[in-house]
């Protein structure tokens, strides 16, 4: 492999990271809160100019929401199967030395799906050797995605709106002046994975007020027993009962792994950073 | 039977509905949107002489949230199963002739649930023939709720936040911006009804977002798909083959048994207020 220097940014709605890589290691790395939606229309090249200088310059491969109708340019999608050779044949190039990778979308009957960003991170884990080829992997967080792999290639995925609805329950239903205390992996987030096996969200939900009421559980044990119940109800209907990669920091990743486990499942924990360097080298050798 | 005139009191958190009855006939009913929450705390005996002026005098019977903490007074709980007579025996007398109803509560190993208002609609349903002895009975709405009856009696119930869910997905979540069509019983309805019943809430929902990004569902059907989730999932887990009896006015009543005959049961649609003036008819032969 001949020497390579490249800066790539995994920039997203709110935030984005960039990692300076020289011959596929990280020399440096920045994480700030200028997402997409924080740049103004049109604001792009100089912004990409500004991050180009702190990080000493060199060719650019940006991935994420950068590469969509509120982003820079829409990139568009590949379609399912995807791999980094599809994605490095398709992206965009909307000035010299920069590269916006597409997203890929899913579609089974009339259901479909699309990822922006996400894609880098699961087939760089694939492509690193830190999940096997045929992995189902997981991305939790606000919309928590489920990738299955086959032979090394994103071969279908779902997206499931888990960490919004907590925020939206928390910020906004009445059962969300029960969500002050805190969400940890313990006995109440385990309650509430069991109670998501009834398969009956809704009511398991609204049912946080009435018990709280009726003094069946503790007020400060409310958050944790809901996130036990979005979580588990997430996991239940996509972890299956192999190994699960979860590509997710260690807090998120330890109630995806507890929930897992309750449910009679496996887990595995992999870097996420790790996962998209990986992703974006691979790229790049694609492309160079 | 011999001669009675009472003024019953249907007394929500938002709206009220007041049922002048004599001799068991309704002369007069009025509603308007003076809940609870619109009387001040120590506003009650004010609002109910003016109540109790414009319907003529009579003693009262009130039922719903004024029999809460957030009411005038709290009328507590009897327990499952409840009946018209242990309703009866335990109401609340704050000023002379003036009654308020209790409401009921369901404890089921560490689940509980509560109800205030809801059940002398249930209990007169059944008392005026509209449902039989062992009805399963449904009240669709914000907090939608499920009573199984037994021998007459509420046996148990549950409550589900369906109709909660439908305003906070418009009102706050992502996919609230696609939720500007109507909502009817007609095709996108009964699709979301039959994808509700892959159990994956959470990610059907958030799947609304890229049918629409697609082009695989015209964003106008977009809120009547999912009401059609919503509902479909909260059938699916409490409706059961036997006939539902539907406490509910005809849109959301539609709804539900469009749901219900999607899912192969069958379902009975009942006057709501003539079952609540059943109920508080019966209540006040128990109490005179």
């Amino acid at each position: 492999m001949r020497q390579q220097t490249i800066i790539a940014v995994d920039w997203g709605t709110t935030n984005r990271r960039a990692y300076r890589i020289e011959n596929g290691a990280v020399i440096r790395t920045e994480q700030d809160a200028l997402g997409v939606t924080a740049v103004s229309p049109g604001g792009f090249p100089a912004e990409i100019e500004r991050l180009r200088a702190r990080h000493g310059g060199a060719p650019m491969l940006l991935a994420g929401m950068v590469g969509s109708n509120r982003g820079w340019m829409d990139a568009g999608y590949v379609p399912t199967a995807a791999t980094l050779e599809a994605l490095a044949g398709a992206v965009v190039r909307p000035i010299d030395d920069v590269m916006i990778v597409p997203g890929v979308r899913h579609i089974e009957a009339r259901r479909g799906d699309v990822m922006r960003g996400e894609e880098v991170q699961l087939l760089g884990a694939v492509a690193a050797g830190l999940a096997p080829d045929d992995a189902l992997l997981c991305q939790p967080g606000t919309h928590c995605k489920w990738a299955q792999m086959r032979g090394g290639a994103i071969a279908s995925f779902i997206t499931a709106m888990t960490g919004e609805m907590f925020a939206l329950l928390k910020g906004h239903a009445l059962i969300g002046q029960e969500m002050t205390g805190p969400v940890t992996p313990g006995d109440a987030f385990v309650e509430g994975v069991r109670e998501s096996t009834r398969g009956d969200l809704l009511a398991s939900l609204f049912g946080v007020r009435p018990a709280s009421l009726l003094g069946l559980r503790d007020r400060e044990d409310a958050a944790a027993f809901i996130s036990g119940l979005l979580i588990g109800a997430d996991c239940a209907a996509h972890a299956g009962k192999g190994d699960v990669h979860l590509l997710a920091d260690p807090a998120l990743g330890a109630l995806y792994a507890c929930a897992i486990a309750e449910l009679g499942g496996s887990s595995v924990l992999v870097d996420s950073h790790a996962a998209f360097v990986a992703g974006a080298n691979r790229l790049w050798e694609y492309l160079s």
